[in-house]
């Protein structure tokens, strides 16, 4: 068999699992399909107003017996049906299995009364990157089709004892390293608020379901934005947690053991109460029992605690940078971030510029690191099939880049060590300076709206972050507006690629594109910077329903 | 100058910083120089008693104006005097400076009425590893001689900053990856009870001057025992913290961005009360605000607070093994196992066979990574000076060693990983089984008493921690006794390398020497860690004072 039968079979497996039932009709052609599941017939209003709830009122129904994990599980299984055939968003389907398990939950709740942890019943979304026993972990690599698992990753594990079900695997792009979704399996997966933009990367399937609310809260994973990006294209709620604060182990992976920059997991989803939920679910199940990367740290509420007071009385301190001195953002981010910043003084807390020490250099480090085994990894997988490389791959690696030597690894692991030392100094200065704790900084995640398909060329504004190992919470803003977000004339650029990220702006076609910003907290401070996310959700009064 | 004139004149600075009135005289030709600050007439009784004192007693009184910062510095360099005249422990001496600082404190003291934190007037040793702004860190290198340091270490900061005062820079082997202390500069420093007997290494001045008390609480680092064997080898107790709980940044270093298995920086003290006031007194300065790799982990009384509360009750479940599969101790060593394994038992708690999950792969994996850039950073040090390697070394390390790819370093690191996992999931399957919480593991820290010179062969039983990222704690026992530590005679060596330590005991030879267990928790368990080692101290009586 050649690599493009095994691709189709595999394709044909993916797009056969969805049962004759839900199979859409008569719909087809749009750009927006956000009103498919209305549309479509096969959800009944019950499911769509499940859909369309807070996985924390999921729960809380479900604890109460109010709800059944059945009728949850149903309801997503449906939608998910209908957001693989509007935008392709899935590599794996197993609805039988959720509903066996969901069944299992329910029994579990009617004969003893209680539900079996925090997540009880509840649905959620794993990118195909997550193993679990038994199914296929493709992570868009050919070569990887009919390996099957034989063990769960340890999230997966821990979710599920928390009482997760799980339904979907959600498409990825090959290797992983770029922020559009597509591979020689699945080929592209769409943003189903419009097909001609980008759902983002790497946990694009993710981005895409959970945006359409096939999915209540997605797990993703981020190297360099592959959370955030689909977070922002999507109009969701994102977590980069800190390396160390959720488990990462019995992942499949991109270059496993590269430790210089560490990928780690994260939630994708509608509000930062179901953001709380994942994270305190996960971390009640002491991961640190069972990947040894994991630092203990039960969630610490007394910290929520005190930036919930220091909000309440508006004695917040948030820095902002519009521009990391490589590429400036388009109109509808330099907005974003404006806006964000008035609501904030609007609120009677302190705003004050931040200067984004040394991005330019970081992310030039940050990509060295990304490129170290000069593709040997990647190229050896796609090798395995005989696939070639997508064309955001072809632009970032060729297998004659240059393999650096260990020693030249440690002067770069030591270089960024002290950047990030030299950022925590600049904190300190201010903070020494102004009295003043710095609480957190508001920051673009992304260049650009949700991006038009193959155009997504900068990548460090969310690289940066992960450099510097900060958690960063992606915050909905707004979308582009054509009529606002006009293009400037006189532009001149920083950089080459600036050039290249402006003559994409068209404000035609970005209108009605999501917008985001993320905000920045130091290494391991997920409860303020949440805390500090959901305080300027609710001032951009931004919760918003399908 | 030949590199021989060059340490030379740096070694003949070391001796000279000695003020003439401090000169020993009338004492030489002693294998056991411990009652040299006594016979010595340089120290009045009064000074003698301070040196002879626990840190926290002279903190407190101290704080309370019962004593003068000045007089506490002047016993301490008074002895550190005498400690280098007998073992030549020193790199670095600068009493004036160190007085100057304390008479600065005392003058805080009278106009404030108050310590300027929590170390306020303590004579602090440092390993000649960390950095003091206008001093030399040489770490053993001819090739450093004349560098001299333009910004402070971190923790030198952050202890300045608690109120310590410096005053010494303590020996190291040239490269500091050895357990013996030699180099091309100060020749070997001795360990103090027995001069035949090597005083541990890679932080060995620390081990022999705080040992010999020319030092209260020494700070030192530990990469594969570093700071655990110069603790055992010196009956001194010795805090191998997990990585990322005190700040390392600013430190020389072989290897410098070497992030695999990470050196940390530690105490050696003789007690766990002092230990505790040195890593508090840290904490409480919040590392992490001043380096990226410290996690936000304040001191956590109430990990402790449980710990004592098991204790109480006899709960305590601690698992011991007494030999790695590699090499077995020699007789003193086991007999220390079995007595920490009896005394703990006899107070009610209880005590299990641990089986040291692949110790055996797992040195053989830390020593390709101390090797991974086959010498290439140590071998660039010393060729700055043409200084050849000391013998140690010359076993460890040559420059035709090969070095390894990238891609190889991301294999051992990935398996690194797996095999820390697979330890926890050992912990987590004994504790299903028993039902109880494993609190920690009492081992050897080396397979000898402190050893004789150049026989030092054999690290597994500290890397194997350091790969683990486990907390340790070592507690002196007991000291070598020719009548009950009789050699074995049928002894059917494991390995190699076993063959060549057990040829290496003569009871005769190690009479005397002191004995030393490690007590192993998980990640990041400082605070239980030390307080079941402070009860093993307790139970066995060993809290001596010279």
């Amino acid at each position: 068999m050649t690599w493009e039968d095994i691709a189709a079979e595999k394709k044909s497996r993916i797009d056969g699992s969805i049962p004759q039932e839900w199979l859409i009709k008569g719909l087809q052609g749009d750009d927006n399909v956000m009103d498919y599941p209305a549309r479509s017939g096969i959800m009944s209003s019950e499911e769509l107003q499940l859909t369309n709830s807070s996985a924390v009122d999921l729960v809380n129904r479900m604890a109460t017996g109010e709800l059944t994990s059945v009728s949850v599980t149903t309801a997503f299984c449906k939608r998910a049906a209908i957001a693989h055939q509007a935008v392709n968003c899935l590599h794996e389907f197993f609805p039988d299995v959720a509903l066996a398990r969901a069944k299992e939950l329910d029994d579990y709740f009617d004969k003893m009364k209680k539900p079996i942890g925090p997540l009880h019943g509840l649905p959620i979304s794993l990118k195909d990157q997550f193993r679990i026993n038994g199914l296929e972990t493709t992570m868009g690599y050919v070569g990887w089709i009919g390996k099957y698992d034989t063990d769960d990753s340890v999230l997966v594990t821990l979710l599920h004892n928390a009482g997760a079900v799980f339904y979907v695997k959600t498409s990825v792009p090959q290797t992983l390293m770029t922020c559009e979704t597509v591979n020689n399996i699945n080929g592209r997966t769409f943003n189903p608020r419009n097909k001609n933009w980008s759902c983002g990367g790497s946990s694009g399937g993710e981005g895409a379901l959970v945006g359409f609310r096939g999915g209540i809260i997605g797990v993703g994973t981020d190297i360099g934005g592959s959370i955030r990006v689909p977070s922002a294209f999507n109009f969701l709620y994102g977590l980069r947690p800190s390396h160390g604060r959720l488990p990462y182990a019995g992942m499949a992976n991109s270059m496993e053991g590269q430790e210089t920059i560490h990928s780690v997991c994260g939630p994708l989803c509608h509000s930062i109460q179901d953001m709380k939920l994942f994270i305190t679910s996960v971390l009640a199940e002491k991961p640190w029992k069972y990947d040894s990367k994991v630092v203990p740290l039960p969630w610490r509420q007394a910290e929520e605690d005190e930036a919930k007071a220091k909000i309440k009385s508006g004695d917040l301190v948030l820095g902002f940078y519009n521009c990391d001195g490589n590429v400036t953002p388009h109109p509808p981010i330099l907005r974003a971030v404006q806006t964000v910043v008035d609501q904030v003084k609007g609120a009677g807390h302190t705003v004050v510029p931040w200067e984004p020490y040394k991005h330019p250099r970081i992310v030039d480090l940050a990509n060295k690191i990304y490129a170290s085994d000069g593709g040997t990894d990647v190229f050896t997988v796609m090798g395995q099939s005989g696939e070639p490389s997508i064309p955001n791959i072809q632009e970032l690696l060729h297998p004659s880049l240059p393999k650096v030597e260990v020693n030249q690894v440690w002067d770069i692991q030591l270089e960024k060590w002290n950047i990030q030392r030299e950022y925590l100094s600049r904190i300190r200065e201010f903070e020494l300076k102004s009295g003043r704790e710095l609480d957190a900084i508001i920051a673009p995640i992304t260049p650009t709206a949700a991006i038009r398909h193959n155009q997504f060329k900068y990548y460090g504004y969310a690289t940066a972050i992960n450099f510097l190992d900060f958690t960063s919470v992606v915050v909905p803003v707004t979308f582009a507006d054509k009529d606002i977000d006009t293009k400037k004339g006189d532009y001149q650029p920083l950089t080459e690629v600036d050039k290249e990220v402006q003559a994409e702006y068209n404000a035609e076609a970005y209108h009605g594109a999501p917008v985001a910003v993320q905000i920045i907290g130091r290494r391991l401070t997920e409860e303020k910077t949440m805390a500090i996310a959901e305080e300027i959700g609710r001032l951009l009064g931004n919760t918003v329903v399908s």
